[in-house]
């Protein structure tokens, strides 16, 4: 989509760190890492946010789950543990409006869900 | 699974104040919320965590979210906004070992994602 940051990672138009990439799904590191290990995980079709999925997009979603997991393994966090939030829309504090997956790791990273 | 928190609620052994139930999938409100509205969304069948999931378990987790949206469709908040928190492992603070997501709305959960 035409104005949207991650459209343009996924077309190359920005410069990202990546560390996954195929047909549907990108994954890179966050430019402002919330911790040791930071990285989001989108897919390459625009979708504006969770809220806007449809029926089509859910084994997508499952998808990126796959994905994840194989990070998780290849950054040899899949044991220690990691978190995956998704924000969505304004109570959500979306940032980016291209749903995106923030995967987390890299410390212990606490009870507390709400900053 | 025997001695699971989780799996007793699905069997009904423990109550919980549910908020959807389907063949695969129950949604009950936190005991502890974190937030004005918070609920958690389970698999029925017992995945320990994140890092336990297999291939042919993406279709539910797709599932998960098209559920995760009927709910907050249903309370009026997935126009509003709202959160998607799943922890895994120790790094993760995963307290409770079956699969869960946390839904967090009815305020601005702010831009802080680690507490």
């Amino acid at each position: 989509m035409e104005g949207c940051l991650f459209c343009k990672i996924i077309k190359g138009e920005i410069p990202s760190d990546k560390v996954y990439e195929d047909d549907e799904i990108l994954a890179f590191k966050d430019i402002k890492p919330a911790a040791p290990i930071h990285i989001l995980v989108i897919p390459k079709k625009h979708i504006d946010s969770l809220a806007q999925l449809e029926k089509q997009d859910e084994a997508l979603i499952g998808r990126i789950y796959g994905v994840i997991n194989k990070i998780a393994e290849e950054q040899d966090f899949l044991d220690k543990g990691y978190r995956v939030i998704v924000n969505c829309g304004k109570d959500g504090g979306q940032e980016v409006m291209h749903l995106h997956f923030h995967v987390l790791a890299g410390k212990e990273l606490g009870g507390k869900i709400v900053g």
